[in-house]
C-alpha cells in the first residue's frame, strides 16, 4: 500500500470516501456532498474507524456550510446539521472532538473551516507516524530485540481507519518497515468482518505475513504461545486508562495479562476523553440485531431469535499494558493513568 | 422441543442422522449406510457435538459390519474401518472411548454389537438428565436463589449435540423447568455458527427467552454485569481438568474469572480421559482455512490472505469453577481435579 492511501478525501466541493463496506473486493469511492449523505455514510461503516470518521466530521461543516448556502439555510440550520454530523457515532469520541475543533473556525467562513480540517487529517498522519515509532520501540525493548514478533491485531487500524498510516496497525507496518514481523494474527472481527475484510486487504497491500482467525480463536492463540503482543486501536480512552474499542477487544486484553504478554493500545491524544472519568461513563453504541442473525442479507439464526449487537466493549486500564499516542507510552496498568500524564 | 429430538438414530439397517448443516432453515436428515458416509458425516459436521458423535460411532461398528457382511470384508478390513471412523475427529474423546466400548462385543456378532451401541445411547441421555439436576442445583446454590439466571453459553450442547437432553444446555433446560431462566446469551459460535443455528434453535423450540451474540461480545457481556454464570460442554477433559471445547471458550472462561462469575463446565464422565495428563497433551483439530475465509462459498477475505482454523482451545483447570458429570461436581479451580476424584 501506498502511503497515499486516503479513506477520506477532501475533492473541492465534497468528500470520496473508499467504500469500506465493499472491500476487499471492490475498490470504490463514495462521493458525499450533503448531510445526509454523510451521516448515511458514518452510520452505515462506509468510513469507519475513530480517526477516520473524526476526519470526515471535521470536513462534515464545510458540507454543511455548502449545503446550507446552497439550500438558502439560516445559520441555525446549519448548526443543526452539523450536530447531527457529531452524533452520527456515540462511542467514539474523535468525532466529537474534530467537528468541535473545526466549529471554533466557523464564523470565519469556508475556507478557515476547510483550513482547520486540512490540518485535522495532517496532523491526525504525523500523530499515527509519531506513535508507529514509539509503539514500535516500546514493543521491541519489552519484548525483545532478537527476533521478528507475532502480532495480533483486532478490528481494522491501518490506513483505512484513520487520516492515513494508521494507529495499531501503523505500529505493525512500522515494525515490519524494521523487517520485525514475523506473522499477523489478525480476528476477522464480527459482526462486520472488518479484520478479515479489511485489515487482511491492507497486509496483502503491504507484503505482511498473516493469518486470519475467528475472533474465538483469539484467547487461544495467545494462551498457546504463538503471540509476542496485541496490538490495538481505541474509539474512547476515559481518564483512568479504561478504553473503549470494538467488541472482541476486552477478550484479547484478558488473554494477554492471563499470557503475561503485553497489550498495547494505539491511538492519538484525540481519542482520550478526559472528561471521562472511568468505563462505566462510555455509552457503548447498540447495533441493529440483524448484523448478528444475518449473513449478506440472508438470516442465520431462526426467525424467533433476537440479537444482542455492542458494537464496543470497555477494557479496563489495568488491563493496558500500554497506551502509545504521539506524545509517547503511557504503562497504564503500571499506573501511569492518561488523566494525569495527558493533562 | 420434544425429549424425543434425536440427532443420532439407528433405523435398523444404518443411521438417520439429522443433518446440522442445514439447521436452523432446514430440518433434514441424512441416511448413512457405510463407513465411508458416517466418516464424510463426522468430518462434514452433519453429526457434531462430542456425545452425539460417540453415539454415532458406537453404531458405526454396527455399519462397517454389515458393510463388511454385504461386500466380503475379511475381520482385518472391518477392524480397519472402524478404525477409520475411530480417528475421524481428533479431538474429542467421547467417539474413541465410544467405538472402544462397543468394540469389546466385536466378537459376539452384530446384535451383541447393537446392543451396545444403544446402552451408550442410552446411558448419555441418562447421564444428562443427571448432569442437569447437578449442575442446577449447584448454579443456584452458587448464584443465589433470589432471581432467575441470567447464563451465557458457547457452541451447541444440546439434545443435537448428545444422544438427547444435553450436557451444558441440558442444565439451561433443567434450570428452564424450574423457572429459573431469565435470558440465554448464544455466542454465535464462528466460524461454523453452532450457537446462532443449532442452540438458538433448540432455545426457540423450547421457548427459552435468549440473545445470540458475535463471540467478540461474549467479554464484554460477561464484565458489564450481564451474566451470571456461563455454562459450555467439553470435547476432552485431562486428569488435571483442563479441558478442550469449541473454539473460544477459554476466552468466556478468562473472563467469568475476571468477573469472579461461575465457569461450569458439563460433560459425561466418557469426556474425561484420565490418561491425558493436561492440556499440553491434547491434540487440537485444525480445520480448513475455507471455513474462516469464506461465508457459504463465498470469499470474504481476500484471495491471498491465509487463514487459522483451530477447532478447539483448552481452557486451563484454574478457571473451571465447575465440572458437572451424572456423578455431580467436581470444583476444579478449588483443587478437586478429574484425575483424583474420578478414578
Amino acid at each position: 500500500m501506498s502511503q497515499e492511501l486516503r479513506a477520506v478525501e477532501w475533492t473541492g466541493t465534497g468528500l470520496a470516501l473508499i467504500d469500506q463496506t465493499a472491500l476487499p473486493h471492490r475498490t470504490e469511492t463514495v462521493d458525499v456532498h450533503d448531510v445526509d449523505g454523510l451521516v448515511d455514510a458514518i452510520r452505515r461503516l462506509v468510513v469507519r474507524g475513530a480517526p477516520a470518521i473524526g476526519a470526515a466530521g471535521a470536513y462534515g461543516v464545510a458540507i454543511a456550510l455548502l449545503q446550507g448556502e446552497r439550500e438558502g439555510w439560516t445559520e441555525a440550520e446549519v448548526r443543526a446539521a452539523v450536530a447531527r454530523i457529531r452524533e452520527a457515532r456515540p462511542t467514539a469520541v474523535n468525532l466529537m472532538v474534530c467537528v468541535d475543533r473545526v466549529m471554533t473556525r466557523f464564523g470565519k467562513g469556508l475556507d478557515a473551516v476547510l483550513e482547520e480540517a486540512a490540518a485535522v487529517q495532517r496532523e491526525d498522519v504525523e500523530a499515527n507516524r509519531a506513535m508507529a515509532a514509539f509503539g514500535a520501540d516500546w514493543l521491541l525493548k519489552r519484548v525483545g530485540e532478537d527476533r521478528p514478533l507475532r502480532i495480533l491485531t483486532h478490528c481494522n487500524t491501518g490506513a483505512l481507519a484513520t487520516a492515513g498510516w494508521g494507529t495499531a496497525l501503523g505500529v505493525v507496518r512500522e515494525l515490519h518497515a524494521r523487517g520485525r514481523v514475523e506473522v499477523v494474527y489478525a480476528d476477522e472481527t464480527r459482526p462486520l468482518l472488518q479484520g478479515s475484510r479489511l485489515t487482511a486487504w491492507e497486509l496483502v497491500q503491504e507484503g505482511i505475513p498473516h493469518y486470519v482467525q475467528v475472533d474465538g480463536a483469539a484467547a487461544g492463540t495467545i494462551l498457546r504461545g504463538q503471540v509476542d503482543a496485541a496490538v490495538v486501536g481505541a474509539d474512547r480512552i476515559a481518564a483512568n486508562g479504561d478504553t473503549a474499542n470494538k467488541v472482541g477487544t476486552v477478550g484479547v486484553a484478558l488473554a494477554c495479562a492471563d499470557a503475561g504478554i503485553p497489550f498495547l493500545v494505539a491511538a492519538p491524544t484525540t481519542t482520550v476523553d478526559l472528561a471521562t472519568p472511568d468505563g462505566d461513563a462510555i455509552h457503548i453504541e447498540l447495533r441493529g440485531e440483524d448484523e448478528v442473525l444475518e449473513w449478506a442479507g440472508v438470516r442465520t439464526a431462526p426467525a424467533a431469535s433476537r440479537g444482542h449487537n455492542p458494537a464496543f466493549d470497555v477494557t479496563p486500564g489495568r488491563l493496558v499494558t500500554g497506551l502509545v499516542t504521539e506524545r509517547g507510552v503511557l504503562e497504564v496498568s503500571a499506573g501511569e493513568l492518561p488523566g494525569e500524564r495527558l493533562k
